[in-house]
């Protein structure tokens, strides 16, 4: 589970149909002591609404999304949140 | 959830006979900021009909695939989607 | 499953009812040979009340969290504990 | 799921009597551009019959392999199947 | 799924009953090529009775572990084997 930031979006013929509905984003992850991006971005399927230049919650899915998202949907990185401030070492990050 | 590029094929005598159904490709993760490869391949099972030079969305599956693909499969990577475009910080790539 | 230290919180809109009665907390992993901080930190959801400065066990949840907090809540990294002491290459660490 | 080369094998003794039935085999992956090694081995439990030196496809199971392999087996790595050749870059290796 | 060596012991309050009765342990993964330690050490929960110098298997859990340990075992890195010997290009290194 990290904290990231939407830099950008795909558009994919996806088999499976509970893809077509989703809007695929593409998003740096964030250091959050320092609120900088840091590492490789990936990309997840959103379910929050957001947008390029949102901090979101990205939750690196394994099968529990199973029950919230339907058994069929082989769904592996989602947005779930959107953040609206952090705090790391007493300092605090208002985001959004 | 990564971008990929389909750079080989891998011929494997596989016990389940799930596998034999399917081509197991080898793909080369892409960076969505520059479109350019980006650290190790890895195998992934194809559900697309993709072909080498192709953009994909392949996922790092957990048990997620079991409604999907069938409960016996111990499938872990696989092709969901071909990629058309992406857009990163503003700049588009068109890839298919 | 890590030892870990929690050095920050994050506020978030979270689509997901099951995730706004728990804290986001943020944590930095611990090196058990030295008792300190060491790679990069995560976001957890907090099951047991632990606070800043607070020395955790940090669970990397795959679908085991079903059973536990519920089929619908995609939870992937969770704190389950936290830590009295640790003992490592006969060093004992007491950190609360 | 990558490829791999067996390199070596364990001898331990397992609390669940499922793994006493299968060997569990050293595995060093390979770069499918090269055929070289890469990274660090892994112990993977063999469902093939492979011996030392083979290509194997190395599956890094989540629990898709509960179906398969029955429920009750704690299994992380597998071997699911012997490689006869790949192609990458349009260069092919032939390998068992 | 890995080689580890026993290197120590975390005391924990966990809200999980079932973590409470066993032990945690603090284990360094040996590289199967050299038998040394390699790379940062885990946390494990003890299914075997392994104390500290033990070489151990260690596997990082998914969902398999329902089965093995009820499900509603939060548990990610199991021991679930003491190892005899490993044996890797042709090397033999008895362990316990």
């Amino acid at each position: 589970m990290i904290l990231g930031r939407v830099i950008g979006k795909v558009w994919a013929t996806v088999k499976d149909p509970a893809y077509e509905r989703r809007t695929l984003l593409v998003v740096a992850p964030l250091d959050p002591r320092t609120g900088a991006r840091r590492g490789d971005s990936t990309l997840a399927v959103d379910f929050t609404g957001a947008g390029e230049g949102d901090t979101v919650l990205v939750v690196d899915e394994g099968s529990s999304a199973c029950g919230l998202y339907g058994d069929d949907v082989p769904v592996k990185t989602v947005i779930v949140g959107i953040v609206d401030s952090f705090d790391c070492f007493g300092r605090t990050f208002v985001v959004n």
